[in-house]
């Protein structure tokens, strides 16, 4: 525990790279809502890698399989259980993670925390769980988007020291998708790209941020004072592996402002409340105002690489360690889809808590 | 809702600016720990205002009363309920809250979710709330010392852009509480009062950023997936008002980063696993390691300031607005407490959570 | 923990018999309900002892107080703390409890759990603890009947062996409250006020077996599969001190019949689906069909009693013990407000959980 | 919602009757616990239909799956996923189901609730849902054996109104198992599975009561005052399909008795606390003592039987249906094994939370 997530929308994932599946159970799905697995495919090939010579080149086809909660094309208000088969396990590329704990992964806190761990290919504490959360982001999403209109779009924004420049409210999944490394601007992508490739050769890995942009999101949501819509948001993707740091709206640049430059005005105009600037990413006191919520969300360089490193291991040795093995030189470019799950589960779970209480 | 806060040691917070009282119930809090009400207020009179001309000349005794749990100087394992009376009402500072949306406030939000709001002092939106933060962290950082000799300490890094430079690992308390701005750079610290005293005097507010260190941390807790360490804390920190941004370890700053430059080397030594550095910030594949957990918190400025704000009203009307009341420049020179407060919250909560299963 | 009950409107009480005060803090109450003090009160004085000969003389005034949430007349959607002082504590009476075990009550258990106790009076295991349970179900109640028209009534049916007979669906809380035991039969009251009255003599106590009746319930509330109406409702009510059972329906009858006996024919008539009886007690497959719930719950008969026990004491020592203080004979002549106000908190939180996903 | 059960050792359930699959997630097992499919087929064995003719001739071979979690035969402390596969569906004995509504079953209320249902065979009311239930109950039953040597177990006490007698400490699995109706008197035995077979030949069905004993329980486990151990156990074993009463040491019975018949006497005795009757069943104050935890629980006669009765259909027309398909006459002889593993469930929970907060 906990691999439980929410409270009304509640995903219960499971799995290890090198088991039969990995996969999660939502339970708590409105009734009614039109669902597929090819809903969810879409997302789920925008995660798989092997798309180009950027990410690991490992082929997965990562299908994703319905066993229930769904009966003639619409979710019947029970438990929907996604799961997708393992297929391409290379047993034999992990074997030294037996005895070694690579730098910066979770090889030792799980030995510290279980007692021992599955090994193989990471075993719990793989990227393949990002899966389960792709698959059940997939459905909270569809939800947010029929029932309030919300999109939810994330880009990569800078890896290492090379940055980007776009006006956030113009971007688009296509542009997203068009780049290599995931980032709608073209100058920027190509200078990243390279960023990556030098890294890779050189056996490392390499950060990034990512940006997250939340529009038309459900208006009133957020539930003070624990559950401020930015705590749970936060909470949320600071759970995604690799995660170090969640900013919204002018995050920790808003540490530098006075209140005057900071505030936001607010105008009634056209029937509704709107603020002309938007410093406080959509959220105010907790609570979202309607505006487009804004975050940013930094990835560390991917732990495993293939460079020898210093090290300890399982039986108190110390040593030096390459890892072995596919992986990612940079694990931001696959988030994007990540995130957007993340942030729709995280937002799903107070637009339903939101609708319970409306009652005078 | 919520204002509930954990699982294991349930931290239930109420009360409104202007109310009867504001406080919190502990439920789950472990038997027989020595508590006393002084122990508690202690961390009350670090948060309180009125300490000096840069915080709030608002006089508040804020004084802690034990009404349950507690028995011949030990907790029960029953609820503690917290309370404090609240005394220094001006309501008539706030009328104009009434009809007036404070721009980057909680004033709009709280009426489109529930439709009307205590607008007294901020209603459940005030900083008061807080108090009871203060109150049951006290209480959870009594049970990390005694459990695991932890020691939580947070201070102001940053404020505006004056920024200060210190070996965090020999920051205390008493540095930090020595400054009237709590930044224990003394140099540093004259500067950020000048830039607050500034600010106040040009009826405005100014942001800040604040770092904390949890020293000899439990170690092994944290729930994979979705509670993994920095989650938890990240989410709970999140969740204070006027805080914008979390960071772990590195932050941010690892987004720019390699693999190589990033990952902690580890070494096992006199009987124990450490790492020669900590850019993780003690946490690695969301449990700790034991090593100091090291983040920083971005607050942004005060929304409530003295001089003319364009805003609207509930009556859909639109004009300006000058706050009136007493409101500090610099939230974040009393947040120390309140920061540490709700790291130990969450941290006990993920402690007990790992006692729970450690079984064979 | 866990003295809070409730996913969406949470119950959090504390409280011990001869401490400050007992309380409950109500999170996710539905904003704009109006409230008052007064609405509150009515249900605490049906609960309050001293009422007549038959049970505890104690006099209590119990009176409660609203110490957050509430303004102007309306619940705002914040917590909702509720406070009764504790008055009339009479600690003398009470020392022997330190070094003795009460045959039948939490004393042992509670020195097992938490290795000491508040032993005055009970502490947290006394019948005071119920006073929040009565706040908080009275709010409960209210929205109930607000949103849904429903009506929740409890009666004593049974007193030892004398049973009564009345027409469930005709029963009146006028009728109810007009008999000394709470028995809306008057020949049965009267003969149960004699059963109860000869248990005091004999410095005795005696069971009573309650009714339940939830007429117009919110319809197709209850969550498969695990919080099943009958299971919520079930285990609300088991958690009240001293019931030992509870049954839905024909309960345990049910389990003598033939399932073309035990199985209501449904009609559809005048617009919507009735059953023609109702075996089932309202609820089919753990959601609420909209006809009445019908429950009953047996109390045993109250553990501390003046008559001498053989017991064993915290010493480790075995001998005797003759309680003294002032107990009811029978704890189920006051309970059916309690019983009322754990069923309206239970169904009030199925309620807003079905509310939250009914989507498309 | 709420398919998920249990806030340390969380069981989410998931499957319908006719869908691709059956299962339980448990998220929250120790690490470490040896467990292999052969532990969990044991306990599916049990439940399983076709095993003699008084119980439904369908054959299902229930194969359970571990599909994560498991790793080298121990429990790697991360989520079990357990799946077993549908493969005996006839759906073309349930196509009237999509139009009426079979009396005493959830047909209709599914319908009110959720717009629609998967009528296939019952959907997810079907009670192939209960092999989730004991697929993860064979899981918590391990854990309880290995840490505490609990035996928990459950046999037939009544059908319709046959009754046995046999003395509850002396019953054996064996001797539950020998009885084609799992009761341990062989005398009521033989009673019970002619009544039976009279139900089964008069296309109807019949009801039963069960016992349920839990020896050595872990003592000490129960959290007053909402989660109290008769509270949790009571609302983990209503949520079983049938189940309309559940009763602890005396029951309904206690109601009827005087305190000083109902009052176990304590005795300090070799070393430990132990009462000389258990009235109580083993709970005082909702916290176990260490006695035998003993409960009865009344199952209602199926409510699908194949002889005509009168009903409502899905358009709102009335008419008449006789059931078609392969039903158990009496769904309590299959029940025992539900019942422990709910109660296994439902106990190492309270367990775990005990354990948590052991502190000082």
């Amino acid at each position: 525990m906990s691999s439980i997530y929410g409270k009304l929308f509640s995903v219960s994932t499971w799995g290890e790279s090198h088991g039969e599946a990995v996969g999660a159970v939502i339970d708590g799905c409105p009734a009614g809502l039109p669902l597929s697995e090819e809903d969810i495919q879409q997302a789920m090939d925008r995660r798989r890698p092997g798309q180009n010579t950027l990410v690991t080149p490992r082929k997965e086809a990562d299908k994703v399989h319905i066993l229930s909660g769904v009966f003639e094309g619409k979710t019947t208000g029970t438990p929907i259980c996604l799961a997708v088969w393992n297929e391409n396990q290379h047993s034999k590329d992990y074997t030294e993670m037996m005895n070694w704990y690579r730098p910066g992964h979770a090889d030792l806190t799980y030995d510290l925390k279980y007692g021992f761990r599955d090994y193989r290919g990471g075993g719990r504490a793989s990227a393949r769980e990002t899966l389960a959360r792709v698959a059940a982001g997939a459905v909270a999403s569809k939800i947010l988007k029929l029932a309030c209109g919300t999109e939810i779009l994330s880009w990569v924004e800078s890896v290492g020291t090379v940055t980007s420049n776009v006006d956030a409210s113009k971007v688009t999944l296509e542009a997203v998708e068009a780049s290599p490394v995931r980032c709608p601007d073209p100058e920027a992508s190509e200078k990243m790209a390279k960023a990556v490739a030098e890294a890779k050769f050189a056996k490392d890995s390499i950060g990034a941020v990512l940006a997250l942009d939340i529009r038309k999101p459900p208006v009133a949501v957020g539930e003070p004072v624990f559950d401020k819509a930015q705590a749970v948001l936060g909470g949320a993707l600071l759970s995604i592996s690799a995660v170090k740091g969640f900013e919204i709206g002018e995050g920790f640049h808003a540490a530098e402002l006075h209140g005057s430059e900071n505030n936001d005005v607010i105008r009634f105009e056209d029937g509704k409340y709107r603020t002309l600037t938007n410093h406080a990413g959509g959220i105010l006191g907790g609570i979202t105002n309607g505006e487009t919520i804004h975050c940013r969300i930094a990835f560390k360089p991917t732990a495993t690489i293939a460079q020898e490193q210093e090290t300890a291991g399982r039986d108190h040795q110390n040593g030096t360690l390459a890892a072995r093995g596919r992986h990612d030189p940079c694990v931001a470019l696959r988030a994007p889809v990540i995130v957007e799950s993340m942030a729709a589960i995280a937002l799903v779970n107070l637009f339903l808590e939101q609708r319970a209480r409306k009652l005078f």
